[in-house]
């Protein structure tokens, strides 16, 4: 990987310096991480000068998700009076032969750029853009083996939730239970805060698990993430509890699964992504349930469980191979419960097989 | 705490009308809470004009750790086209009688500035500072009940834990673990990500749990937070596994215990923050350990796990009685372990008894 590191810094370098930067600062996380390797929390990344420079405060270590950066980086340990890890890079980018340092303004607040400036008065500050995040869209295979390795724990984690009693245990227990599975099996770590909601908050967009106990007759839907190696996965499904589950809940169930099946045969390099959003979109909509719909089918995931593209219906763009994007449409109806399926692809072209589904949890109706 | 809520709110319009603005955009996360009772994610506040907005994409409920806004608030449920709710809120301010709206310069990123700038072109943007945060430091009685009921949590979590068998389990599962039983226990959810250090992990800053599994010898330092109702309250403390502690370890323990004691002690209105940093800190460079030492020997805990003041060689401030805070000195040597004790205090004049104890696990050397 750390040839990819170093080959990703180039990239942008080209970029940053055809726009008249001598260099950039870059201070998200996410971006931190794929340009260096590691993300201790803090660090700061200079690209530019005679050679890059990741600031942190301590050194960068294996320890769990931080990662190793590359040895073609040099690494500044701060002191406690460089200030934070950005300001020290807006010093040493001060003593660099350039007139203007790229930004990342939509990471910095508006009081960190104006300590940055004052840092390096001498300096323009330009704004970055989303230059580092355009070139995380699309994934390299070794990116892609560390997201299947993710969503292979989340499906781990969810098929042994499957195997155990559900019945009477509360919707923040079954979240608990995951993310400790999750880790069982490898993980940094949740991708986010699990979501496990029943009976009448099934499918809920943006539930928090309560204390509510799963009662037989309930729609119960469960959507969780691994981090892998800094890169997620998500896999989500919709269970029945009990034997027989209600006439309405399965036809609400194969619209949905419909819904997603077109979402996710979409996928194809060209297509513009709300294409792929309208695909799933518009099986709902025919369905009736325009109404409870979210306001996207989908997402990119990578270091960052959600990021560009967005499958939505003003996205502007187009899908290319090697993006991983999850596909979830869902429907909620108010009082009575929903229904979301929710997978985790990387999209192909057709002479490779078509979309690559990296979440293989069934998606049959079970009724648990 | 309706009222509570308008009070506070009250204060603000007062302090940023007499700086000439006539409305602030509140968007940090925390103040958010702090001013409408409930921050629900994405959330942004208007205060000024006819009546304070909470703006928001869903209606706050009582879900877990959301909070209910008061009653004096007007919710406006934003739809896709407003964009996010501080971009909402600018639009709306653009329509009151004011020239300038004082945002959270702090919290906004420069691209966000610039969004809300465009959205109300006719206003003039200024800075609010921390002027919320500065209301923030001194916590009323009910705000201590909760802060007092979050470390009751993390004092029972950690209570439980000690009663189990620690050697041979990795400190990823001892964390875990802890942050089940924090949630058993009511909690919101852990405060922080849950620190479990052994052996020659022992109190190292920064540290993440492993998959190192606690040994014989081992010193073991276990530091977790609980969050409740929003309000949040941490413990830490260091135990020696096995019967027979090593004559270093007891030392050490001894040196910090001591230190922790003296920074307790310090806690009083009026001290300035660096007196009650000094008082800790002094101990441990008495000993020799000035050489190992963090930037901080303890710092502000309420609706965020770290605001301030901060206790620190260069903070600038005093305390006052209400404030709440943490003392939470610590020794780590490098490869061999190491100590740090950590009590979440709330200050009182000493004629109510000096500071408020809130996290009361014993501070003598457990051989567990």
């Amino acid at each position: 990987m750390a040839e990819a590191h170093e080959t990703r810094r180039a990239q942008l370098r080209e970029r940053f310096t055809a726009a008249g930067n001598g260099a950039a600062l870059i201070t998200r996380p996410a971006n931190v991480r794929y340009l260096a390797g590691a993300a201790p929390q803090g660090a700061a990344l200079l690209v530019g000068g005679d050679e890059d420079v990741l600031l942190c405060d301590r050194m960068p270590t294996d320890q769990v998700g931080v990662g190793r950066p590359d040895e073609a980086l040099r690494i500044q340990l701060l002191a406690a009076s460089d200030g934070d890890a950005a300001l020290a890079a807006a010093g040493l980018a001060a003593g660099l032969r350039a007139d203007a340092l790229a930004v990342e303004e939509h990471d910095l607040t508006v009081t960190r750029h104006r300590a940055l400036a004052a840092r390096a008065p001498r300096l323009r500050l330009t704004d970055l853009g989303q230059a580092v995040e355009q070139q995380r869209l699309t994934k390299d295979e070794e990116e892609i083996a560390l997201i299947r390795t993710a969503g292979e724990i989340a499906d781990q984690a969810l098929g042994e939730l499957l195997e155990s009693i559900l019945v009477g245990r509360t919707e923040r227990h079954l979240a608990l239970e995951l993310e400790r599975r999750l880790v069982d099996h490898g993980a940094d770590g949740p991708a986010f805060a699990t979501s496990v909601a029943s009976g009448p908050n099934a499918a809920r967009i943006g539930h928090r698990p309560t204390d509510r106990r799963v009662e037989e007759g309930d729609l119960l839907s469960v959507c969780l993430g691994a981090a892998y190696h800094g890169y997620r996965a998500e896999v989500g499904r919709t269970f029945v509890i009990g034997n027989a589950p209600a006439d309405w809940q399965v036809e609400l169930y194969e619209v949905v699964f419909a819904a997603q099946r077109a979402g996710r045969q979409a996928l194809t390099p060209g297509a513009e992504y709300r294409d792929a959003d309208r695909a799933a979109r518009q099986v709902l909509h025919a369905a009736g349930y325009g109404d409870a719909l979210a306001p996207r089918t989908g997402h990119g995931v990578g270091l960052e469980n959600d990021e560009d593209p967005q499958l939505a219906p003003e996205a502007m763009g187009k899908l290319d191979a090697c993006v991983s994007v999850t596909v979830e449409p869902g429907v909620h109806l108010p009082g009575r419960g929903g229904v979301r399926i929710d997978d985790t692809l990387v999209v192909r072209p057709p002479a490779d097989g078509g979309p690559e589904l990296l979440t293989i949890t069934t998606k049959e109706l079970l009724a648990l």
